[in-house]
């Protein structure tokens, strides 16, 4: 990649030149990304260096200020050549993002028919099929030969953002789909309905994005045709698109796994006051949770009063059963996210879950039993801390892996009963198996 | 989707005709997912009604077990017929998995010219570029025209995996890279040379698969050609296969950060015996880390002895600290897996975790103070608790971001720096910070 200082020395000495050439063969996502580390004149002044044809693209892979700087001084005549070249779903990407008042000048600047389109596509609910999809695709009409279908993309299809899947089309109705491929490697005269894919995979408008990338992965999918609610094509979602939705899901999951509200901003883009918001409620509700496990702890005061040791088992206990059921829930979180688990398998994954538990908590039982026994020679105190564990380890893995079944089935996100959760919870339970058994076997 | 009762009916009844009129209608991965719910009988029996254009497909998509089977049970004639429908990477995948008798009936079956292939795929680094690219691709000329290549394409694009981007080739070396949209927009006469991109985005077939997959999805790639050691051209590896790594890596960072070892096999197909096997070990590990904070309780017996109460924090602040911990190292972990986030940006991050560790400090240090003054009318206690918690929720936040950018420094994977063994680690540091201040305040 192009070094960021020998860029801004040959700008300086206005080697204007020489920044053109460099950004002739550079690729427009690391433009972009050079744009970035660049102060706002510099930006303006390298932005209309670009070669045309590469403008859109490094504007569509900007971040979102640099966007909203260049709206902003760009002429009316600039705007008017940088939205023709833009894909429709950038555009809808960018308006999604931007202040108020440039929104207005971009609205006026487009065309009536396009603004129609753009105002339909912002008021799909965000993360739906509706929002990532783009209104531009190759239509064909069955009766078409296959030269008059290449014929028809050589003239249109500069301008569609995936040529490689071409819809076929009767009244807007969706009947069948062609692959270029299809198109490349068939005889000129063949006709597209004898040519055309009448199975069709398709999504409606409102379905998530979420499930929209489901799809694409699991039929490897180029492009995905969107239907209204009458079934009337719309638009198409993209796997580039599908791609950043499928990362992005993970990246929500995993950050709701622990304990922090989902942002669309990266870690640096995000400031320390907006951090500390998303990660307090969370820690609130837990911290005031875990008061409960305090206050079971006091009623068994006479017992560690009695056995000042049993406190030091505490931290071990509470540890394992947290380690044991976030073990349990981020595999059931995740298989739920992928689609192999679903709730009719509730079972499966409780029985699974029990024998897992059985094997682990009789492994950890001998292993800390003889330790303490070989450490204290205390029969009574390892055979409690054995069986404390065992049936620690047995109720962790089962809270673990039923609460993100229940929570998908009644309709919350599973990822919020991830480790954080299931922690504080199992806490609780381990205290009271804990101290149960303790004071039973110690009679106290 | 076709509905199992019914197909088995069908089978049953010997209706083949309308069997493999079902067939005929849908889509490859669907007939697999549900040939997955049929005895071996019926397996056999349908793959043999599959149409022969579609049955590769379908092979490719099912489970291992059913593979062998098949692989098993065919005739020399049908192994053959299969094995030259199968796109090479497949095969590859198929054989790393397939038990040797199997494998042995299969490299003796094909051509020596692909068995050569295929043994230099398989002796690719797992989880490597090399491993998962397919050899198959479009070659060009540059100095052949648009019409010539379209031409080349028709006759030999057919058993591609990607005709999508065509790679123009001199002796071997990857000169210039085509895609199929340019030559379906551009006119006839055009020589390639003059069409081809020559700024190349190429990966090395030693590169790690998560390097990969962030390439593709960076540039939003379809295909990326794979070079070897000498540069020459070597393979490519296509869009569905990047999609799967990113999956697969993130279920692999999340399995991890949940301290299981990850798994290549689904949440079912895994065993519980061998469940148990990949949870035991980090567990025995954590169990016998936390029995050190255990241990340094005991030093603090006549702390507690003298006012028990002090035990009832101890649950609400080891939850809060390892919370704390593991939303910034959950942060971290993924914004290095996302590479947002690097080993230069060390004093970056640190600085913002304590910039948020004392807003989020304060917030929660003030909730609980306020509760336990009311609780308890004791400014002292109210206190002693306030200071732990907020020394507490900056330590947890610096251990949390520290350790995945160390791991990341020398080597490690940043993911198993996560909940459960920052939580660990901050167990200790709390009980130290708490007790040390109780023990001052209350002069104990």
């Amino acid at each position: 990649m192009m070094n960021k200082d020998i860029f801004v020395k040959l700008l300086q000495q206005r080697q204007f030149k020489a920044v053109r050439s460099i950004l002739d063969v550079m690729n427009a996502v690391d433009i972009a990304s050079l744009l970035s580390e660049l102060n706002d004149k510099e930006l303006a002044l390298v932005f209309r260096l670009i070669p045309k044809d590469k403008a859109a693209e490094v504007f569509s892979n900007m971040n979102n200020s640099m966007q909203s700087y260049l709206v902003e001084i760009f002429s009316e005549k600039e705007l008017r050549e940088l939205l023709d070249d833009l894909y429709m779903d950038d555009t809808v990407d960018m308006l999604e993002e931007l202040p108020a008042n440039l929104v207005t000048r971009i609205l006026d600047t487009i065309s009536h028919e396009d603004r129609d389109t753009i105002n339909r596509l912002l008021n799909y609910p965000e993360d739906s099929a509706g929002s990532i999809m783009t209104t531009e695709y190759v239509d064909l009409k069955s009766d078409w030969t296959v030269s008059r279908a290449m014929a028809h993309i050589k003239e249109t299809g500069i301008h569609k953002e995936t040529i490689y899947t071409c819809y076929v089309t009767d009244h807007r109705k969706l009947v069948g789909i062609v692959s270029a491929k299809d198109l490349m490697t068939t005889d000129d005269e063949v006709l597209i309905q004898n040519l055309m894919e009448t199975e069709i995979i398709s999504v409606f408008t409102h379905m998530d994005q979420e499930n929209v990338a489901q799809i694409f992965r699991k039929y490897d999918l180029l492009a995905l045709p969107v239907l209204d609610a009458e079934g009337l094509l719309v638009g198409i979602v993209t796997f580039d698109d599908a791609m950043d939705v499928m990362v992005d899901e993970a990246t929500e999951d995993i950050t709701k796994m622990a304990a922090v509200a989902p942002s669309e901003k990266t870690y640096f883009e995000t400031s320390a006051f907006s951090h500390a918001k998303r990660r307090i409620p969370w820690l609130l509700i837990l911290m005031f949770s875990s008061i409960i496990t305090g206050t079971i702890i006091t009623k068994y005061e006479n017992a560690f009063a009695a056995i000042p040791l049993l406190v030091s088992f505490i931290p071990m206990l509470m540890d394992t059963g947290g380690n044991c059921g976030s073990q349990s829930s981020t595999l059931v979180i995740r298989g739920i996210a992928l689609d192999e688990i679903r709730f009719h398998d509730f079972f499966r994954v409780v029985w699974k879950e029990f024998e897992v538990s059985l094997l682990v908590g009789i492994v950890l039982a001998t292993a800390n039993g003889a330790r303490i026994f070989l450490m204290y020679h205390n029969l009574g105190l390892a055979l409690v801390i054995s069986f404390s564990l065992i049936a620690t380890v047995i109720i962790s893995k089962l809270i673990g892996c039923i609460l993100p079944l229940l929570a998908k089935q009644i309709g919350l996100d599973p990822a919020i009963m991830a480790s954080p959760l299931i922690t504080t919870l199992v806490d609780t339970c381990s205290i009271i198996i804990y101290f149960s058994i303790a004071t039973r076997v110690f009679a106290l």
